[in-house]
C-alpha cells in the first residue's frame, strides 16, 4: 500500500505560501502513481495532533487551481512550537500515531526557522520510533531570514509591495509638502532583520531622493542622528519619507516601540514604532507627520505579486515531490542562485541542522556607512526578486481568491487532550 | 491673443486627480485654437500667490503621457484656504494681478469642497473687478463627499485598495486564529464620512464573514456594543475583522483617536484609531490583536486602479476643456448617472454655490441597522465604482510614474509678500 502525504503550514503566513501548496498539490498528481492519499493538516501542527486531516481530493479542483494566486494560509498555520522530545514525550508519541494510523510516509512542513526546527525533532523521533517518514521543509517567510537560502518565498512578494506602496506614499508627501505634511513614515515588519524595510531602498536614485531614511533592526536608533537627517532633508528636498522596521532598539536593548505610558486604567500603550517617531518629530521638530503601519497588508499582500516570488514559490512545492519521491529526506529545500551571470535560480535542498533555528540578518556590507540606506550589492540583490507583475484574476472589482471547503476526514482515533 | 488657460491642484491629493490633469492637457491639446498657453500652478493656489507657473510645452510629452497613471499631485498641492475677499483684499489682488499679467482667462481648480469654495470667491471677486475669466472646479477627493455628483473620482480607486487590502488581510488573520492572532484591525482614512470605510463592506457574503465589524463617523461609538460584537464574532467564526474610520466619535462628541495621555515630558500622545481599538480588546477580551494604519498608502494607492475612477477622472479634465470653450463659467464639474439600467454614467455640471463648502455624509439608507455593515443599496453602489482593473506600466519591478522638470516661467512682477 502506498504512504499517503501529509502537509501543513506553519508561522506566520505568506502571501506566496498557497503557491508552494499548489506546487506540491500539482508535483503530487503528476507522480500519483508512487503516493496514496494528499492529506494537509487543518492549522499547521495541529491538525496532526487533533487528527484532523483534509483529504485534497475532497476539495473543488476549480477552487485548488487558485492557490497559487491566494494569499494567507489556506489550510490554517500555527504558532505552535513543539518542545524537546524527552520533554515532551505526549505530543511526540500522538504526532506518531495519528501518521500511522493514517499511513503518512511523507511529512512536508512549510514554514520558517522555527518550523524547520520542529520538521527536525520530528524526523529524529521518527526514526528513533521506527518509523520510516520522509521529513522534508519548505521554507517560507516574508522576513527572508532563512540561512543557506538565497532568498525566502514570500518576501520578493512583500518587498514589491514596500517598495511600491512607499513610491506612491512619497509622491503623496511631497506634493503635500509645501503648506502641509513634511514628513511620511512608514512601518514595515522585521523584528531582527531589515530585509522588508531595506526593500523601499531601491526606489532612490539621481531623480529620487526617497526614501530619505531606512532604519534597521541590525543598527541601534540613535535619535539625535536621525532627527538630524529627518531636518536636513526636509531643509534640502521640502519633504522627509521615512521606512522603519518595526524591530529598531535603542542602544541599552530596549525597542523604541515599547511604550513606558500608562493610559487611565494603568494599561501600557501598545507599540507601534511609527507613531512613537511621529511624535519625537511632531515634538523636537514641529513638523507636520503622517504615518502608515502595513502589518497584514503587507504580509498578504497578493494583488501585487512578483512573478519571480511566486515562480519560486510554487517551484519549491513541485520540486520537494520529486525529492520524497527519491527518498530524500531531513532537508529544506532551498533556492540556489544559478550559474549564469544574469540572474537565476534554481532549487536545491540542504540539511534541516543547518537551518533549524537559525536567522540571516542584513550583512554589513548591505546597510550603507551612515545606516539609513542600502548600498548597490542590496540594491541589485532585492530588484532581482521584485521582478515582474503576477495579477490574480479578479472578479466583481476584488481579487477571486480560492475558498477552500476544509472538511475534515473521518477520525480514527481518540481524542488528544493536551 | 488668445486666453491663456491656469490649472492647479489643491488639498489632500488622490491616486487619480493626475487623471483629470492628463484629461485637461489632452482636451487643450485637441482643442488648441481655441486657447493661448496651458499654465499650471506650483503646488495649487500658492503658484498665483508666487507666481510660479509651469508651462506645460515645457515638459517632455513621455512624461505628461504618464500622468493618466500617476498618483499624488504632480505640480504639488496646497493647504491654503483664502478667507473671504474683503478680509483678505490683499491675496485676492495678486492673484487677480498675476493672472492679468499672464493673460489667463481660464481658471480650472481641481479639489475638494474647500476647494469649490476658492474657486467661487475668487469667481465673484474677478467678475466685481470687471476680469474676464471662466472659473470651473474640478472635483476630486477620496472622501467621496461631495455633494451634487453621483460621486467622486478618487475614491473608486481608494475604495478598490480598502476592499482588496481587507479581503487579504481577512485571509491571514483567518489562517492565524486557531493558535494566534484573533482579531485584525485596520484604520482608514474618513473623518467625517464613512465611505472609505463602508468600502470593505463589499466582501462580506454568503462565504465570507469579514469584515465583522465597520465603523462609521455617522455612527456614534459605542464600546460596550463594539466590544460585544467583536467577542461573538470571535465566538462564531474564531476571528473579527474590524475595519475603521479614523474619525469615530464617542457620544460626548469626542474623537476615539484623542488620546488623554502623556508622554514623560508632558506631550499628548499622536491618535490612531486602530491602536485605541486594539488595546481596548486586549485590555477587555484579552484576545491577541494586530492592526494597521492605511494612511497615504490608500490615498496613493494607484497601482490597484479602478478603470471607471481613472476613466471618470480623465473623463471630467476632457470635457470641462469644453465647457470652458462654450463660456460655461462658476460651475464645478459632475458626474451623473446615466439612464440605462446597467451602471452608466456621464459628466455634467452643476453651480459652484451647491458644492462649496458642503458635505455629503453616507445616507442612513446604507447603514445596516446595528451600525457595524452596509446595506445592499451601498453594496451596488460600492461596487459599480471598483470595477475594472487600471494597471499602471512596471519598470523595474515598481511602477513607471512620471517625473516632471516642473521648471516655472520667468516672473514678470515683482516678489509677494504675505
Amino acid at each position: 500500500m502506498k504512504k499517503n502525504i501529509f502537509y501543513a503550514q506553519s508561522g506566520g503566513v505568506t502571501p506566496v505560501i498557497n503557491a508552494t501548496a499548489a506546487g506540491l498539490i500539482d508535483g503530487y498528481k503528476s507522480k500519483k502513481t508512487n503516493f496514496g492519499k494528499f492529506y494537509v493538516g487543518l492549522n499547521g501542527i495541529a491538525g496532526a495532533l487533533n487528527e484532523e486531516l483534509i483529504d485534497i481530493k475532497n476539495e473543488k479542483v476549480s477552487e485548488l487551481n487558485k492557490l497559487k494566486h491566494t494569499p494567507g494560509g489556506a489550510f490554517g498555520s500555527c504558532r505552535i512550537k513543539l518542545k524537546d522530545s524527552h520533554k515532551n514525550q505526549e505530543e511526540f508519541n500522538r504526532i506518531a500515531e495519528v501518521f500511522k494510523a493514517h499511513n503518512i510516509g511523507y511529512f512536508f512542513y512549510n514554514g520558517g526557522g522555527d518550523s524547520q526546527d520542529t520538521t527536525l525533532k520530528l524526523s529524529s523521533f521518527f526514526k528513533k520510533s521506527n518509523l520510516d517518514i520522509k521529513c522534508i521543509g519548505l521554507p517560507k517567510t516574508i522576513d527572508n531570514d532563512l540561512p543557506i537560502t538565497e532568498n525566502c518565498p514570500g518576501f520578493g512578494t512583500v518587498a514589491k509591495y514596500i517598495a511600491t506602496s512607499t513610491y506612491e506614499a512619497s509622491l503623496d508627501v511631497k506634493s503635500m509638502s509645501n503648506s502641509s505634511t513634511k514628513v511620511f513614515l512608514l512601518e514595515v515588519m522585521g523584528r531582527h532583520a531589515g530585509w522588508i524595510a531595506a526593500a523601499a531602498g531601491v526606489l532612490k536614485s539621481s531623480t529620487n531622493a526617497f526614501p530619505h531614511i531606512i532604519l534597521f533592526p541590525e543598527r541601534v536608533f540613535n535619535e539625535k542622528a536621525f532627527l538630524k537627517k529627518v531636518s536636513d532633508s526636509v531643509k534640502k528636498d521640502a519633504y522627509c519619507v521615512v521606512v522603519t522596521s518595526e524591530g529598531i532598539k535603542y542602544s541599552n536593548n530596549e525597542f523604541v516601540s515599547a511604550g513606558t505610558s500608562r493610559d487611565s486604567f494603568g494599561h501600557a500603550h501598545l507599540g507601534g514604532v511609527a507613531p512613537k517617531l511621529s511624535q519625537m518629530i511632531q515634538n523636537k521638530l514641529k513638523l507636520k507627520v503622517h504615518w502608515a503601519v502595513s502589518d497584514y497588508l503587507q504580509r498578504a499582500s497578493r494583488h501585487i505579486g512578483s512573478s519571480v516570488d511566486v515562480k519560486q514559490a510554487y517551484e519549491i512545492g513541485k520540486k520537494s515531490i520529486n525529492y520524497a519521491k527519491n527518498g530524500i529526506t531531513d532537508v529544506m529545500v532551498t533556492i540556489k542562485k544559478g550559474k549564469t551571470k544574469a540572474y537565476g535560480w534554481e532549487i536545491g535542498y540542504t540539511n534541516l541542522k543547518n537551518v533549524a533555528n537559525k536567522e540571516k540578518v542584513m550583512p554589513n556590507s548591505f546597510i550603507s556607512k551612515d545606516g539609513f540606506g542600502i548600498t548597490n550589492p542590496c540594491k541589485k540583490y532585492i530588484l532581482n526578486l521584485i521582478k515582474g507583475e503576477d495579477y490574480p484574476p479578479f472578479k466583481n472589482g476584488v481579487p477571486d481568491y480560492a475558498q477552500l471547503e476544509l472538511k475534515t476526514i473521518k477520525k480514527k482515533l481518540k481524542k488528544f487532550k493536551v
